[in-house]
């Protein structure tokens, strides 16, 4: 009987080559990307027993921090800016088309509907009133009626309804109507950083970055016949916009906040959503 | 203000410039190996946002699974070929030294200091009992004195002492003579599965992997002089020694666990250690 020996440049085929049976043919392309990739890395960067050990238990506690309110995973692919990348894969420039960005963690499903011209921040929260104007439209300009558009923010003390006690507050869903036209007051958008108090945070303080993500008012915007756009406005003039810890912010989505007489402020956008698609685009280059 | 806009290229190299003023050299060298690698196999698979929201909740699974008593990303590492990648990184092999293997995560320090010829396995305990011999010298064929010797494995039925109630057992430590030869009973190695009820079982189910290990006895040897060796001593014959679970098996460590008249087995291993060495040879390719 004869024991088959593996050298370091051999062993990921070994193991890719045990996963020969995988009945699931995407599961075995993304295991076999996988393998490769990380052999790659570990043969570049060459890490001690001790830097193993140290990388296991920062995957470890990373996991340690997740729970229903806390996803520190997320946070990872956020600032490793592996989010954006998957956005990047799946939703390429296309035309007039709005452009999308990140879903964050602090989306909720089920925000309350909302008629047009409402103010979606509550008495009392903290932050600038600001009035957000604007259209739906597809890329033949043509209003896009019925579509269901949800908003969300942070507040002006940086945090969202759902970092705090209180109750679902600056996030509702409105429907357009004939016109496309939409409507509605929320507060100015702030910068504010991503929880930072655990091992993501950790690491990047540890690599000189910081948290802070520029201010930005977030929508998810769906009709039928569409392609779902998940997207951001982010305000002109915010320091963090070259900056932004998940690398969300693309120039087409950049709106200027202005300040009105009276101390309101007023930002106006008009959305262009992209067909539904049939077939997944994705796999294109 | 001109505000940076990014392609699925040029990202990676984004996210790594934000970290050029990462302090310290060795942890910026591994994040942007990292960085690189990650982006490229993202890029490679080009997951949906669906399969990356999947991955990360393997990822949390799998640390949601950790605990002082079970740590799944070990067991990650150990399946995906990591942990003995890095086995090969840092102890090469050389010339006629005894060659290492995995750790493995049932180590214990503080195991009861026994004399040559002790049974390491209490009365009672499920297995075939077997006699092991042998020697440790150095690379010049000198017997080494006073070298500390750590003895640990599975029981007959599969499982470690630290896996069931009952307290230490099937574990102990040597400590060489002048002669250098060591001695002592245990139980005849069996094959055995990796804890496999959790995430990366599932995933060595699904990509048509068995999560077994061939049998082995597990030897730590520490001695003045001398660099550490963390071996195992495998079963001739056994049905997994071509397919462990986690890529430990090397030719040189097979060993005949032969039965003898009276039904007891016996093994015999002559170790090799190589010289302590003074500067770090993982570096070098």
């Amino acid at each position: 009987m004869s024991i088959r020996s593996f050298t370091e440049k051999t062993l990921a085929a070994e193991v890719f080559g045990r996963m020969k049976r995988t009945p699931d043919a995407r599961l075995k392309q993304v295991m076999g990307s996988f393998i490769r990739h990380l052999h790659a890395f570990v043969r570049e960067v060459r890490p001690t027993p001790e830097e193993l050990d140290r990388g296991i238990r920062f995957l470890t506690e990373i996991g340690h921090w997740c729970d229903d309110k806390r996803q520190e995973y997320v946070l990872l692919s956020d600032t490793t800016g592996v989010t954006m990348l998957v956005d990047f894969i799946n939703h390429g420039k296309l035309g007039n088309a709005t452009e999308s960005t990140v879903l964050g963690p602090f989306f909720v499903e089920g925000a309350p509907e909302m008629p047009m011209g409402a103010d979606i921040a509550q008495p009392g929260t903290p932050g600038a009133p600001c009035m957000v104007t604007g259209s739906v439209a597809d890329m033949k300009g043509r209003p896009v009626a019925g579509a269901r558009m949800d908003v969300w923010e942070a507040q002006g003390d940086g945090f969202y309804d759902v970092q705090k006690p209180g109750g679902l507050n600056v996030r509702a869903r409105f429907r357009t109507g004939a016109d496309g036209k939409y409507r509605f007051r929320c507060v100015k958008p702030v910068s504010y950083p991503l929880p930072h108090d655990g091992p993501v945070g950790k690491l990047l303080e540890a690599t000189g970055r910081h948290p802070m993500r520029p201010g930005h008012l977030h929508f998810k915007i769906a009709a039928p016949g569409c392609e779902t756009l998940v997207t951001h406005l982010f305000a002109k003039g915010d320091r963090y916009l070259d900056s932004d810890a998940v690398f969300g912010v693309k120039p087409s989505l950049v709106v200027d906040f202005r300040r009105r007489r009276g101390g309101e402020y007023a930002a106006h956008f008009d959305f262009v959503l992209k067909p539904a698609r049939k077939t997944a685009l994705r796999r294109k280059r």
